[in-house]
């Protein structure tokens, strides 16, 4: 079995389904870490599901990632828009990342349209709620065979 | 059975598979029209595929989309950096749209960073090459089942 | 009798009436023609009332202008603040441009901001609905008499 | 009868007809209000018609209109361009505001292109001489009766 | 008895309590001057308080209480955005200068953001309403005193 | 008794009394911990108190005071220039924050003069030194009760 | 004998020599009026000598210049960066216009770098102190006459 | 015989002659094709001359010169300010693109300054009116001869 | 005979051949020399061809180019987007002016894509190495004939 | 006697009387040099007078001004705009520099706004034709007896 | 024997030799400590070498440095360019700062030009690998001896 | 023993310790250059010691160090913000490029912040004074050996 894929949570993602519930839904972290595990279950994949708030943590397990996973799985929320640490400890990861979000960033406030992670990711998904890390997870699963 | 989707295409995505293929890859959009079909098959959907070198041809497309189709899948290429009136179509459609690039649009030129597409899009899929629009036929197949 | 006015309109605009009436009233263009044209006959005028979603059909047009019109109403729509190439058609026009909106295009996204067409026109009038046409035709039909 | 139309203008307006009459025609600000008041009649309006160069002043007047007035026609001159104080009394005013400009700002200096009363105003017409206030004042009577 | 502070407000804030209450709260400008008095009193202290749309009328008044005043609390509204002569006439003042606002400047238009007399001022207080000039009393009161 | 109110303090704030006495007072944190509990005291208020150089416990005492606190008087130090996470925490945060600065950051470096957290704030204070925090302590007290 | 010169003061100005002496000299406004009466009856001129801090006045009197000056001496003093109405007038005035300030404004802030004035100003003498205004004296009597 | 050279012309290209003569000269888009055909001829070469005004017209002959031509140059006119779906097409020619202009954009408006086109241009030529398409036939020719 | 065509060259083109050959091609500047003077005399014409490091030197040799030369060649190298000087030199020269360079300067950094000497120029040809040289001459020697 | 006052002009100044008359007028800088050696002689001053159009020469004048000049007159011409080592050198000389310019370069081209000179000049005459240089010698003259 | 000198590694930096080592060479941090260590002894100096990936310990250990450290050598990595908090620290330090980095930051990304810990640097030392570090040991052990 | 090192420096430096020596110290320029010589022979390395004042010549200095020099260390001075000619020459030259500055140039002007040299240079050295050059020759000594 591969290793597994590490799906990264920056911060005030450990609010969701208790904020602003028209924007991020109904759905908590606990619910979509569930979903995601399934998800890669079904692909004979495993995941490890993490949330941290704190910028240089997230560098952490990153740089971890190094060494035991195969792909990463990166909502870095806010610090996606700020973080070059991030950006750096992404490319230095050497295997696909992708980054996701759960709102359309490009459709709200302008310091939100920039993300330094999409420089050193090899795709990104954001708009479909929970769904974005569902798709990341197909993604990761279809790398390989292409369009079959 | 639902409308079908339709998956909308612009300029120089019809030489896909002959052109910088080390970029974009070496399937045609034939190859990829073939591969929607099929997914979108899968989940029981049906898609009209079309590609236009046209800007205004395309906001046809989007128009015509509104009776005759429940969501839009929408590569527009360069068109996705320069286009307001696409923007505009895009949302008098009123149903799902979702952006896709084959290329991560954010790795590249300067001008290339922004799309006025994703400010009228529900989602954004960029840099899964082909692997884009099935990521997106599979969004839209999962639409309001949410985490199912 | 003289020549024709022309009124030009730009992407979206055959959607009037359709989308977004909250913004753009519940009027169709074809309501809109017909208003004109009675307008214009109030004052002895003529008027040719065209829509394409083409920027280069708009280009032709305005250049067809040039033997067949005595003046041009224009709403380019989202080309007004994209297209250069209809700047330019519009001071080959030699004859009374004015640009009109329906919406007041100064109170939306920032990039509706600027228009390309008001370097070229003689005037502009935005922000009246549908009247923005009919005071267009007004603003012809007095020009030469001025205050009288 | 309704309340009348205020019709304010700004600095330097008063010497119209005197200075740049190849810009701004050989009219001066009295012709403007003889017609302006003229047409207005025709409509079964009145106007009160009154210039200042001070900038406070004109707030003053748009503050005054509240009580007074049924519509505020402001040319507010260069005030347009620097002055936000103008703009929160246009808002304040909650009744329609008709921004206008003898020439077209729009084809002037870079310092011309933008103006505070235009994100306050329903609408806005520029670049027809007097005209334009002519303008103002039909857009006014039609208000309501839209296309009729 | 020391002088007193002069508490000056510019344009529009005479129309408080009577224009968009959902933002500025439903007290009137006089009621501010009564609560204001109250609470200056309540220290010892005295105010002088005015309102004008005018810039240079506040350019006279902040000159003024350089020999009259013992401190300065300015509302300056929309000045505070465009008026360098405001900011000029506060640093000669020589005493200490609170900007106050009623509503957050820093949630509102992008123009609002910045302003010029925060560049003169000791302190800045804003988004408290009417409270916004208490606190300035206070914080006036308990200047020199410190943490006491 | 309602819940407390946390003053939370972010990087630097720590050295207070110790550096730059010039700027920002002789006063050490501890000095100013204890007048503010004071202060709070006097309106029969409770606080609680902390400092952190670190970006993500800020976000983590953001999200505890969800639960705990009333009310949240945010002195971010320089993050409040530079974190996207904390205005996300404060937003989602949900009852009344105060951003307070010791120095007038307005008078500054240019890079200080924007902060994140005024977008998620109710009001802002600056420049005041530790009294900054005392006048946020009499605003929460006096909220609700307006010009009482 | 010719008509007068027209000087003209912005705000501020008549401070001079009781505020920042460091900067702007110990001389009043009084003694620069005095010095510059005397500087023009040595060239055979009389000058017109006044100040204020209204951007309305100031546009008052220079169109009152129109028909009463044969030059006009301007320090707008703050109005110089701000004011574009000042520079309309100055363009209509139609005669000679020169620019003073007293200090040298391109090494002070930014915002004061740009001066609209100085767009309709024959010439610019900044730096000299109560210099700047003989030097302008001298200028005109020049005027016509050139190097000899 | 070597495949021939596309030269291709952009929106209002085909008004040469009839329109602004001061500044394009006299001669017709038909000249010019007569000239390039005759000069071309003497290099032993031929040509395909077109004009449309539709940038998806012009993005379709680019691709069509990818099998029917050896060189393209290409007058994209007010599209090469503002076609990056233009851009892509010339870059995907994978053959000799030499961008000409008739007058020299970079002495007029600032947004002529910038041409997308020349990206993706081997060489440009601007400012000889026909002449430069001349001297583009010519530097195809040369082209692999160098000094000869 | 007429006046010849002064060719003048910036710093580092002297290197040329030696450094960088996989830009600027093998060729000396003395075979660049070389072929400029036969191609020149093949149109009958003359050249002074210089190289210096020094943008005072070109600004000589461009003054000394009012009384000595017909036309000018200029390949001012990097000074072409830093010497406001060399501009001014051009525009008093009075006789056409042709900015060369080897490369395509618009495929480089951004700093290279703006030239001051395009401004004064009366044609631009760039990109095409040594060649670009001969197509200046030919465009002078066509200069007046034509399409011819 | 105290030492001369260096009178230094930079590139393109030589040409003056010869070019462009209509901005610069029909004296030569020898008619220049003239009437300030004149001027100064009245006031009991000497002069030296120099033209160059390098950079580098101008910064080696300065240099030398240091020993051997009681004050600087420097119209730096083009390089008044691009040269920080000229401003470096007149901050290095430390008595009076005035920066001249024959014409109002605020009302050119955009880059001839901003003068690195003025940031090291004690003030600045610009505008005034020839006359700029002897207001600046009459400036040096009254320096230290001010209004007298 | 004095107090040592701290030399604190941000983001990243851990990783050395493990990525991209053609960009950073194949020497670990380890190894740096090591060197950096012997060449500070060679100069009877002892350091304190620490990384972390946490902006907030950073500040911490700098926080520390206060008291422990005779001297500070920072490699922010990204940090550098994102940490105002770090910049305050270091101003708060009040002793040499020296800031180091391993590549030469301004041939990278737009975004790593400008860093904030410069600003509050005694000096800058970049691009020279792991040999970086060491000439900063030599410039502290130099301080105060200067050329000696 | 290999080619010396050239030492180039840029304008204004030959006035050091004589001008504002609380920035540059007191060190003239003569004290570097006999301190770099003896730095490098203890290094057995040679040194070429220039300054100017003229850009063209340090770009002529930097072509001969192509042939007679091992390395450069390069203060440009003023010229380093302002000279892509010397960037260019520094390109060229083909071998280790040093930039230094004795200030540390990122705490003064905005204008000195940006650096062409860096993006040509291997290392850069700023802030140390005239050891700033003596880091410059370790460096270049060091090379090639590393940690050692």
């Amino acid at each position: 079995m591969p290793q597994p894929i590490y799906v990264l949570n920056g911060p005030n993602l450990n609010l969701l389904g208790a904020r602003e519930t028209e924007i991020y839904g109904r759905q908590s972290l606990a619910d979509i870490e569930t979903a995601v595990a399934a998800r890669a279950k079904s692909h004979g994949l495993e995941t490890v599901f993490r949330q941290t708030n704190q910028e240089g943590i997230l560098v952490n397990w990153v740089q971890e990632a190094r060494d035991n996973a195969s792909a990463l799985i990166l909502n870095a929320g806010a610090y996606a828009h700020t973080s070059i640490a991030l950006l750096d400890a992404c490319r230095a990861f050497g295997k696909p990342v992708i980054e996701v979000h759960l709102s359309n960033i490009f459709r709200r406030e302008h310091f939100r349209r920039r993300t330094y992670i999409s420089e050193g990711a090899l795709g990104v998904i954001v708009g479909f709620g929970p769904q974005s890390y569902l798709l990341a997870i197909d993604a990761l699963a279809a790398m390989g065979k292409d369009l079959k």
